[in-house]
């Protein structure tokens, strides 16, 4: 197994180009994990501003890239005083993949939720009742990025892996790191980890995420994370899916919404 | 009062520069409205790619320019056979306002809603019962913005009005914009034309956006449109909010997600 601070890790070159390396066991059906991608991107990120944390990143997919060697550049937008912005591309073979701006600001460990009325709260069954998913997919893909983290669907979801998903549009469960307790640039691949909320609706091929922005809420206590991971409104072949990410204390850490392309 | 569209228009300069001229009318306390800003950012981008909608903007906010000129500069990044992604900035007095991303395609109008059950649905009272905002704003600011768009909100959630936020953190109602029907680039107005949902949990001060993500999902129909405003989560000083914008046959045409700074 390739833990994901090895799989995303970056090394400073000239110039200001950082370089990558695509794991090949990071991938759905070949394709590495977009969340991961983004961690990957946001890590160039923090090492020209001089804040800490990542608190908002937006992509947008342009190319998926294969396994293998990327560079990475970091171009400061802005530096404040409490926030910096960060502007960051990933290219392959000289053709650009992803492009990201990045918010880097500080999450403060003393500061507590002062209202969260609005937010979904946790709902997944206990961890060790969820089902860890392998690398068959449920959609005829070789998923072997489940061979390298632990994710467990609650079986209430699991609908869809015998052909029959419920209409919800909703996946429930956990996801844990092998060797490493999560950070803000892992929350950015823990927001996109799951497999698509329109299983749930419909399986379908490949449902490739066109654009993703995540927010890191607050710095996440050690252990598993417990994921909703929800479709909202499947139209024009694209669909919006909303990710909610609690720490193993029940507070929530992080949240993305991504759009995505999908055929029914 | 100045329209939409003209307030929001770009001339072409030289070097791929757009001017625009920020209305001191479309201001909520001297400060422009943070969605006609992404608006005109994505006039800008609309211009350098074949394809004719926007479908996604990402945009993050450095610093907010006063009303006056300002220059909008546009790069591609891709041109792709059925979307395109452009780079778009805007600069006032030599100093980078707004960063964003937007993804351009093709919103196909016979397309009909596939699934929706992640959605919300349309639920505020109709807009002649619904109460029409005017200049005079809850939280001390003069909104000159309300003289200029007719934003009407549920009876239900005005409490705020009054001093007595509910804590739900919704605000639903209406929004129109005289003499002129939506279309994808007003629909980037309408997911940041209410006032913070926040003012439904507790009265404060600006609610400055940081993050805005749009997502377009439709050519919406003439006439008004319904509008479900809602916050989520207030933490560390910063809250996420999330838009819903049904055209007038309660569709759902475009959505959004912001961070924003909070004092509490």
């Amino acid at each position: 197994m390739s833990g994901f601070s090895h799989v995303s890790r970056l090394v400073p070159g000239e110039e200001g180009v950082f370089h990558g390396d695509i794991h090949p066991e990071w991938t759905i059906g070949g394709k590495p994990n977009g969340g991961y991608l983004l961690a990957m991107l946001t890590r160039a990120a923090l090492t020209v501003v001089p804040h800490e944390h990542v608190v908002a990143a937006s992509a947008h997919f342009l190319h998926s890239p294969d396994p293998g060697p990327v560079e990475v550049t970091a171009e400061v937008l802005r530096v404040g005083r409490s926030a910096s912005q960060v502007r960051t591309r990933l290219v392959q073979g000289g053709l650009p993949c992803i492009e990201s701006i990045a918010m880097v600001g500080t999450l403060d460990p003393s500061a507590k939720p002062f209202w969260a009325g609005g937010m979904p709260t946790p709902s997944a069954r206990a961890q060790a009742e969820c089902y860890r998913l392998d690398t068959r997919g449920a959609s005829g893909f070789t998923v072997a990025i489940m061979g390298q983290v632990d994710l467990r669907i609650d079986p209430d979801d699991l609908g869809f892996g015998v052909g029959q998903p419920r209409g919800l549009g909703e996946l429930r469960g956990w996801l844990e790191l092998p060797g490493e307790d999560f950070d803000p640039v892992s929350l950015l691949y823990a927001v996109d980890a799951f497999p698509p909320a329109t299983f749930d609706v419909q399986l379908s091929g490949w449902v490739p995420t066109l654009e993703l922005t995540a927010y890191v809420r607050a710095l996440p206590a050690p252990g598993p994370v417990e994921i909703l991971h929800k479709a909202r409104l499947i139209d024009d072949n694209r669909v919006d899916e909303s990710c909610y990410v609690w720490d193993s204390t029940g507070r929530l850490v992080a949240q993305s919404t991504q759009l995505a392309g999908i055929r029914l």
